[in-house]
């Protein structure tokens, strides 16, 4: 039995994790600082002070002295890419120097949590220029004080327009010492991390190799009878194992039958716990992180590895309109465009099929692609799932139904990473309504559409990276229905 | 290779997840009423009001739409065995009646989240009375009200001895229309923690069960060369397919060489990600927790299979203490008692194999058995890994090292669960200055304690039940050197 397990543990990944290269994270300062100072020439402002950020510290949980996991604040791992907590980080913006101010640990640290590393250690790892004690901080900013006039301090707020919430600017004692500027910063970082750079690239493409290759995995060893959450466990295990992803870079939605149409299916509340049947679809949304760079990948297939011809129906509609999106997509390209060419994509399908009757084009009017697909067709992924930056100043959000769940409303731009996820689903709350409303009731072969209530839904999630001509798909996954089918089959991935 | 890897997938584990009985719930809640009412009565007060708990609420990550999965705050989930965030719990201290409130959900998350259930169906899982909008929970807690005189709310306050943090009371709109009273509910319902039914036991052997079986695996897929993490995945992988554990108790600790005098190795900063060697002893302390009860379960050997003579020596001399320890547990033993036992039997242990000099008296006079066992001895473990009522109004903390961080002071009871976890370090932090303070520095043998610097250190850690006459060791694992190399070399377990 060891042997056995062995030869499984050991065998089944041809990956191994990169060394990850702080440079990294010196060229995504090198970038700030350059549009930093661009804008401050541009609006006639002088070039001083620093650049401030406060990193995430620990959480515990209530009351107690369970410690969830620490993972970085998403733009303090960007600039600086420290793993541990509770530090703060700082960038003049006239030399460009960095510094990174640390807690100093109590002894018992020593004891407890592991050597008390020298500022010396955080100088190398980080590669930043000095490294002094959080109770240094005041005085070292203070260092570049001229005069009469206050150091400033470019401090993070602003607003993550897929959460709604506004980040947090630095807080520490002694700030009321320095002048204050919460607008400038973080549009501009924020812009900073929309397009990424090849080192970044680099570390998106491992999360995604990995997690296809888990991806794989985990279709190969679906069998009938099993629960959702054992392919869950069996992705983490094989990005942990193989690729050294700690995290992922959200809660693996596992969703197998009607679940399928649960966009958001796998939290608490819906923890993945149902045993599939032979029959049922599953949809598997699960991308791992490495080393704050993430992933999203879906694959929809059939549990018992065989396709019915209306499993073939809908995940066809949804596949070309993947497809359809991606040959597509280039520099220039506007988001919306490309979400309602994947809607047009899915609706003609669903007319092919029957499910559907009349002119797309009027479909396309009353909205009905969004009753099958209400989530927008992808977003920009980095650090975040959901990277910001997807509606800065300039960009509207659009109001209509679908539309206004995008992340992003903009024009693709060389260097984005941006998934490609349509979906259709049968979503009782969506179609019985619509079914029922007079002004698009009649689009709809309802004797067929029932038949698919239940069905649950297929969504298909790449990730890709616009390039200068065009975009180029990080992900690889069996897409094609015989693909799928031969790999499930025990066929290799990639098929010879 | 698919089929390779079903079968170990499918073949590793006797286990599978029992189901989850709400009654046991029903009990605690049962149990806390009598104690509250005796207590009222006791203290010549009328019997009114309501218990009041407010449940924990998701998390999302600094600015972003990045949830953590939620896991219930522990008070909550002890008496209601609530899964999902947001709800408030109730019970009527006349009538005994339980009562939920709960959210009412936006119509899109039928879209993104699941159905919106009705109340019935959290009246039926959660076996309470009542169930309700929590905007109907001002009017339906006034129903109580009685003339002129405001219902009484007995909320949660008190303070976690390990953390050192207070729990948060429940807070709603309208509280201030209620009488509040801050102080009686929470030593009442931590005392009704501490002594555990049997349904609660047969959750945490549960835990015990499916994590003992993961630490045998990992131990016997540990090869050198391998990284700490790798065996943290093999034993998440493990209780999440096989358990249904999606949660741990606490992050992993994955220690191997030096890394194992860390005592709490594995967090962010020190992320279990050094690659492994030849001849280094490895200290695994992970233990996975099913709805909602934990275990804390450590195994401690080398990594290559085989013990050195070294490496006898130090886990010869912890086994020793973790046996002795445990059959001297029953009811009404002092816990900073056997606290001592474990020193003294270690630096018996130290003595016998010429690592110390001198009279073992007069070693436990100078606490020198803290300079190699810095932490408690062991803590009560339920739904949290260090479950509180540690240190009720009437124990005090001991003060001297090592003592001080005992957990508990507390005198054994009947239906307590605890860890038995002696260790044995090697520390510089706290023996180099051991070795030269002038009044322990006689009793180390200085050249050998030299050659064991770099040793790291062992833990073994077993949950215990107290029972009537003595204990249960709820924890079932390979412990005698014979037996860790007989299942590293390939012996089932139990060895036959």
């Amino acid at each position: 039995m060891a042997e056995q397990a062995i030869a499984v543990s050991m065998a089944t990944s041809r990956l191994s994790p990169p060394q990850v290269e702080m440079v990294l994270h010196v060229t995504n300062r090198s970038k700030l600082v350059k549009f930093l100072r661009r804008q401050l020439i541009d609006s006639g402002r002088p070039l001083r002070g620093f650049v401030l950020l406060q990193g995430g510290e620990e959480q515990m949980r209530h009351c107690t002295d369970h410690c969830q996991l620490f993972r970085q604040e998403s733009y303090f791992s960007y600039l600086f890419g420290v793993r541990e907590p509770g530090f703060y980080g700082a960038i003049d913006v006239v030399t460009g120097d960095s510094f990174l101010f640390i807690p100093k640990l109590p002894e018992e640290y020593a004891v407890w949590l592991g050597k008390i590393k020298p500022l010396s250690y955080f100088k190398e790892t980080y590669l930043v220029e000095k490294v002094f004690y959080i109770d240094q901080m005041v005085e070292v900013l203070h260092a570049q004080k001229q005069q009469s006039e206050k150091v400033l301090l470019f401090l993070l707020h602003g607003l993550n327009t897929d959460s709604g919430n506004y980040s947090k600017p630095a807080e520490f004692k002694g700030i009321d010492k320095f002048e204050k500027d919460l607008n400038t910063l973080h549009p501009i970082v924020t812009e900073c991390r929309v397009v990424k750079t090849n080192m970044e690239l680099s570390l998106i493409q491992f999360a995604n190799d990995i997690s296809s290759e888990a991806h794989v995995e985990v279709m190969r060893n679906t069998r009938i009878g099993m629960k959702e959450y054992q392919l869950e466990s069996m992705f983490l295990h094989h990005t942990y194992m193989y690729g050294g992803c700690r995290n992922c870079s959200y809660t693996c939605i596992c969703a197998t039958g009607d679940n399928s149409a649960i966009l958001h299916y796998g939290h608490a509340a819906a923890p993945n716990d149902r045993t599939f049947e032979d029959g049922d679809m599953a949809l598997l949304d699960m991308g791992a992180e490495f080393h704050f760079y993430g992933s999203d990948i879906t694959c929809s297939f059939p549990v018992n590895g065989k396709f019915t011809a209306d499993q073939s129906l809908v995940y066809g509609a949804v596949l070309d309109a993947h497809n359809v999106v991606i040959s597509s997509m280039r520099p220039g390209v506007s988001w919306v465009d490309m979400h309602k060419l994947a809607e047009r994509v899915i609706l003609e399908s669903l007319r092919n099929g029957f499910l559907l009757f009349g002119d797309v084009d009027e479909m396309m009017l009353e909205r009905l692609g969004a009753m099958f697909m209400p989530h927008g067709l992808g977003h920009l992924l980095g650090i975040d799932t959901h990277d910001p930056g997807g509606y800065p100043k300039d960009v509207e959000r659009p109001k209509e139904f679908g539309l206004k769940s995008l992340r992003t409303a903009r024009k693709l731009e060389e260097g984005m990473v941006i998934t490609v996820e349509p979906g259709c689903y049968f979503i009782d709350a969506l179609l019985v309504p619509a079914m029922e409303n007079p002004r698009t009731s009649r689009f709809f072969n309802h004797e067929l559409i029932n038949k698919f209530r239940g069905f649950g839904g297929v969504r298909i999630e790449s990730d890709l990276h616009i390039t200068s001509e065009g975009c180029m798909n990080m992900t690889n996954v069996p897409r094609e229905i015989s693909e799928i089918e031969a790999v499930m089959a025990g066929a290799p991935w990639p098929i010879n």
